[in-house]
């Protein structure tokens, strides 16, 4: 059975994959070799082994330090699950942490209020935050939670710590979630928050919380760099 | 509470977003306004609406149709489930379909061996297909199963039709699986196979099932194109 279409291989791609193989006798940390010596030990253009380590940080499997290039630590891998981002890192070994964008009441627009079952335009509290683990810009998390329900968090929660374990703390427990993933580029702001560029893919997740009684807690939006995070989760036959 | 990074908003931005705002008011498959009519309305050169509305291509929110550009249905959003490709799809009222790409029995390399308990080298089974949906590639999914275990497959299955129905006539059960998610660029094969440019951000799925009896059924590695799909997870306290 034959591939029914066939297509050239770029040069570039041939040196990426030469490069890979490399990195896969590097560890963590370690120095890239620079682009002179690639280039001269493959036999191809600077601009070949530029463009193959340009993709080579999209997919990151390499990152910038300081002046120089190293191999990367392996993307953190998140459970689809309705705990926190905070528990999430945490289980992983990492240390979460959280800088504050912005935290004000906003009007709810359309997808918002619907999320929420608001009327548009409706008080909503709107708290966004960059997540960091060990201390590295890896996702943007704006929250959406409805007033006057949660008005009660604007004394005494402090932001830069968990949003889940304040709500919590309320009584109200998460009984279940519905959480859309998918792919975009960062918008320039976006982009800017997480110190990378517009042309990196990122995982755009999109969830809706829900209480006991199946009452809308919360809209999230996250967008994760797709270099430094993956997610996982298991499914069960209740999931059929 | 100020944003701790001001970062400043390229031209390219705010034409994509006032397009955007007129792709609203349009339906599927309208023709999009030409890029000599959209930068005379936004006065910006042609070269800031072209590289606006190549984002927008990649974002799915438009693509190309003869030689003309109109506006995109939504993304095909897939549940995170048990269920065949082909279940879901069905269940989101299009039509499913596949192109063989390849099918053969190849020894195991380290990850799949892995996930499949088997030794390094052991043989199994490979199948490489294009997902169509209304005729539309919008993914590629190589399977991997293990021999002897479903060398009985080679016989009367045909590879164009749902390989879950076919191992489930078998008599095996799917009782669970675990799926990673994350964000890639295409390899210039893959995208080939796509019709898709090497730029486009992809959504790569690797699945792991396992029968009743907890042994491994399959590895799968799914690559959907970013622009055309998304998926949807429904998480309950048993995900905690």
């Amino acid at each position: 059975m034959e591939a029914p279409h066939t297509t050239r291989v770029p040069k570039v791609f041939l040196v990426r994959t030469e490069i890979d193989a490399i990195l896969a006798d590097l560890g963590e940390g370690d120095p890239v070799p620079s682009e002179r010596e690639l280039a001269t030990r493959f036999g191809v253009a600077r601009e070949t082994v530029r463009q193959a380590l340009r993709e080579l940080l999209v997919a990151g499997r390499i990152r910038r330090h300081g002046r120089g290039t190293v191999v990367s630590r392996p993307k953190l891998t998140q459970p689809l699950s309705l705990r926190s981002y905070t528990e999430g890192a945490i289980s992983l070994g990492r240390t979460p942490g959280r800088i504050v964008v912005g935290w004000e009441d906003i009007a709810a627009d359309g997808a918002t209020a619907a999320d929420l079952e608001l009327e548009a335009g409706a008080p909503v509290m709107h708290l966004e935050r960059v997540l960091l683990a060990d201390g590295e810009r890896i996702g943007l998390e704006s929250t959406y939670l409805p007033l006057p329900r949660f008005a009660g968090l604007r004394d005494g929660y402090d932001p830069t710590t968990s949003l889940y374990a304040a709500i919590r703390a309320t009584g109200i427990t998460f009984a279940g979630a519905r959480e859309r993933i998918e792919t975009v580029l960062a918008a320039p702001r976006e982009a800017g928050l997480l110190e990378c560029t517009t042309a990196l893919p990122m995982l755009l997740l999109h969830r809706r919380s829900v209480d006991a009684d199946g009452a809308p807690i919360e809209r999230v939006r996250s967008l994760y760099r797709g270099d430094r995070v993956a997610f996982e989760a298991r499914l069960s036959p209740e999931h059929a």
